[in-house]
């Protein structure tokens, strides 16, 4: 008498969907459906039109050909009774947002607005709000707004705000015809329920909203700009759903097009790298997980509301019930390694590397781990994608030190690896100093699966145990959860988060332990790393700002 | 009616011989000769002795291969009447001495002594007696020697005493057994004339000699080690010609071995890179040329003898008579380049010249010349090799800032361009600053023929016209306009080096200009460098020294 949940996650290149057994969370069938407009970041899909600089926008139809193609694909795999799926939960990226007519139909559906880029999905690292960022942060400061605090007094221009303020400014038209914006991950699960819903972890990471204060005030808003003058009313929502609590249960037309029976109970949706807590099997304080992909997400549980400073936020309820959930993040981990590859390996280790029938990563990978910690006499700050936690700077890049004549690639791609471990310790060191204990690390995400060196690094500079999730696609799986507790223990799943990931969560029983002598060398290391971290990020020497803004110049001509 | 001289030049891998006519320096005939034996940094040649880290021995048998076999060749070439070679100059590397018995025999000729590796020629470039430099200066600082402000309050551990130190102090026998020791430039010169002969010019930039003071006192080198007692009288020669000085002329034996005939006059030694001032026609103050290839040497002329803190070295008539001569240099030119291509370019770069038919250096150079000057948004330090001028410290390492995900080869091949010609820049102001103007620049060695998007980024950086020497064996030239003033007007030749230099130096008609707008962003770039120059080189941050010596200590394994 088998149970399941369906754990549906939307990542910024595919959707995926995991169809779980509740009793234990193993993975019993995964379809991934490729999202064919991908990321806008030239064009606009069957245009010629050329977007502005640092634009990523998405097209939602793909989204939609995920839930039509990819539930039947994965039911059809998978070969169990349809009555037996028991929930479902979904997970976005975020923010991720569009613009939604009083149908619910995205405005880039409409012909008339079919050539408008504005109408189309903004992708989370759509950055081109940059400078509506920065006025933001300014206007906040000036009237000393609460929340700035939660945010590390930083404002990404990735968050929602900026976002809706590059329309306002830039395509007031389309501002005025949208009746909602909504994080996509609040859109898919609107549509599979049939009403409007919101979640809190989406509204509260990246929208400014708070369980207590709730969004900030409108006379912020009209400050802001005359246009978005009652702004939340108008075209947000103010119904936001806790992490966990249910959104409704599938539509007859959601469940015409996905292939399932009306009547399931959908949760509320996650953001995606949020979703992997649960699936880790974290549900208390003292636990930091790392999502270690391109970049890594840091997420952290404590009973305690503290302002961290450099911290991307902290969210009431937001990651598990009852916790005040902490994210931080690093913008510059897997993209580091893969730049050094593509760009910094000669000719002749690809040569050699296709000789030992070889990856080339695999062969850098040999050649680092033959290397001692500290004899390559490198030091890097790896800030190559800027640095979101703890300087929240997006603007600084990255450096090396200890460069010489005998300097190999592979000494250069252990200093970078250990210098984005170094940045990661920066991070618990901040968490720690403000009263938030964290005694392990648990990892997930394609670098904590393939690269044992890397997480023995991690262990070594951070001084602390790794686990590694179990699951291949923990973030799914996190979903997959959150449809287990939305179904309820009456009908086969669960009664809380935390009862779910006990029994749906999971770990690898390799665990990475710090070695001493490593460790002792490593401290070494990081007490020059944090030197140099706070002389070039600290305002004491701005000369990767000023070079940055040189560049900047010079390329547009000036 | 033409007369002809020879310039003999002793390189590090080879020797050459330059036929060059008197009366406008043109090059007639150049033959060369490389050293059988190389340079001998693992292996003592003919045996499977293990040589110590650091090492770089030569046989000076090769020396006198190039003298038979060399001299031979160019005249075959010329084919010239033997009786219009009119004078003789040598140059060779420095500090490159051996020691030698009373018949002038070097002791590793001997059979007892030639498994000794301290009875070989040790090279300029050997470095192993760093611990032995180190204890010099520490005496020298503590007894408060004068001659220590003329080499801006630095000793090398490539120069003569540190050399001999560590024979003195791992092979006290070798040293017993020493009638003298003597630069290899110096011992070249003896053998021609069949008499002892030394050089101003070795003697004052490589063994602390000075033209008023002489050696340092006995006292002094009796505290460095009991057995240096006496050890100018016994072991060296305070006969010292100074620079275009005659030693004699040529020899029966020696006229025999090289085949010309007896009696035609031979300079006293150069310095190889010294040897380069008269060939470009530097004869005057208010010029500094650059030879420019592995490391770049920097001479400058001036009628004051004023000690500039950081650079090499200042010898009175060691360049030009009636001038103090300056040496600067910098320990990372042509080899950081090297580095790069060697370790940093990747496969696609290697596919791509090969496609387009171009050496993978012209390729880089190629597309680092369609950078604009700060495009790049890197800086980079050209510690890779140590600094030589002006921070005298062969223990830092290089750097680079600015990094991101765009980073591409050929960025940091032009910020590593950059970077050195900033090091030059700092040696120029250096210079200015203490009194010693440097109105124009000039060039010579393999990299100012060979790239001219190099040669532009240093007028640029420097804000200076450079002119580039046209000989491609400006250091051979050098010598053979020494022979052209030994051999004096009388028979053919020139009564001083100016007058020589004047009719024989050359320059290219090609020059160099700073172009205005790319001076005006190396400004700022510049003021970066420096502002990071200061912090990392000048005890502020020693991150760079602390990292160096935690590499060696766990090469070490301690």
């Amino acid at each position: 008498m088998k149970k399941y949940t369906l754990g549906i996650d939307f990542g910024t290149l595919s959707g995926r969907i995991l169809l779980v057994d509740v009793e234990n969370g193993e993975e019993v069938a995964c379809s991934i459906v490729n999202y064919k407009h991908g990321v806008m970041e030239e064009y606009l899909c069957n245009t010629n039109q050329r977007l502005p600089l640092d634009y990523a926008l998405q097209h939602p139809q793909d989204y939609l050909d995920v839930l039509s193609i990819g539930v039947r694909k994965v039911m059809n795999e998978a070969n169990i009774n349809i009555d037996d799926i028991i929930g479902i939960g979904v997970d976005f990226t975020a923010c991720t947002i569009l613009p939604i007519d009083s149908d619910r139909n995205p405005l880039c559906f409409n012909d008339k607005f079919k050539n408008n880029p504005h109408a189309y999905v903004k992708l989370w690292k759509h950055h081109s709000a940059q400078e509506q960022a920065t006025k933001i942060i300014k206007l906040a400061k000036k009237r000393n707004e609460k929340f700035l605090a939660r945010y590390g007094y930083q404002i990404s221009s990735e968050w929602l705000l900026p976002k809706i303020l590059e329309i306002v400014e830039e395509d007031p038209e389309i501002y005025d015809n949208t009746d909602k914006f909504i994080e996509a991950g609040d859109w898919i699960v609107s549509l599979l329920v049939g009403k409007e819903v919101r979640s809190s972890c989406q509204a509260g990471y990246k929208g400014l909203w708070h369980k207590q204060d709730g969004y900030p005030d409108n006379e912020f808003f009209k400050m802001l700009h005359p246009k978005l003058d009652r702004f939340v009313n108008n075209k947000l929502s103010i119904n936001i759903l806790s992490i966990g609590e249910c959104a409704g249960v599938l539509s007859e037309d959601s469940a015409t097009l996905i292939g399932l029976k009306a009547g399931i109970p959908v949760a509320g949706a996650y953001i995606d790298a949020h979703s992997a807590v649960p699936a880790v099997g974290i549900t208390e304080e003292g636990k930091m997980l790392m999502i270690m992909g391109t970049s890594t997400c840091h997420m952290v549980l404590s009973k305690r509301e503290i302002f961290v400073t450099g911290i991307s936020g902290v969210v009431e309820d937001g990651i598990i019930p009852e916790f005040y959930g902490y994210e931080a993040g690093q913008a510059c981990v897997g993209n580091a390694f893969e730049w050094l590859v593509d760009n910094l390996v000669p000719k002749k280790y690809y040569d050699a590397a296709e000789k030992e029938g070889m990856s080339i990563y695999n062969y850098l990978n040999k050649k680092a781990a033959l290397l001692k910690p500290g004899e390559n006499g490198l030091l890097a700050l790896d800030w190559l994608n800027g640095n979101r936690s703890i300087l929240s700077n997006s603007e600084l890049t990255g450096s090396i030190y200890g460069l010489n004549l005998l300097t190999k690639s592979e000494d250069i791609y252990r200093a970078l690896i250990e210098a984005t471990a170094f940045g990661t310790r920066v991070i618990i060191e901040q968490f720690e100093s403000q009263g938030i204990k964290i005694d392990e690390l648990y990892a997930t995400g394609g670098i904590s699966k393939k690269s044992p060196l890397i997480m023995q690094i991690y262990a070594d500079v951070t001084g602390r145990t790794i686990k590694i999730g179990s699951s291949e696609q923990a973030v799914a799986l996190g979903s997959a959860i959150l449809g287990a507790v939305v179904a309820t223990s009456k009908n086969g799943g669960y009664d809380s988060i935390t009862d779910a990931s006990l029994k749906m969560g999971n770990v690898d029983t390799v665990v990475y332990t710090p070695i001493e002598s490593n460790r002792l060398v490593y401290n070494i290391l990081y007490n020059e790393y944090k030197l140099l971290h706070d002389y070039l990020g600290n305002g004491e020497n701005e000369v990767l700002l000023r070079l940055k803004s040189l560049r900047n110049k010079i390329l547009r001509g000036e």
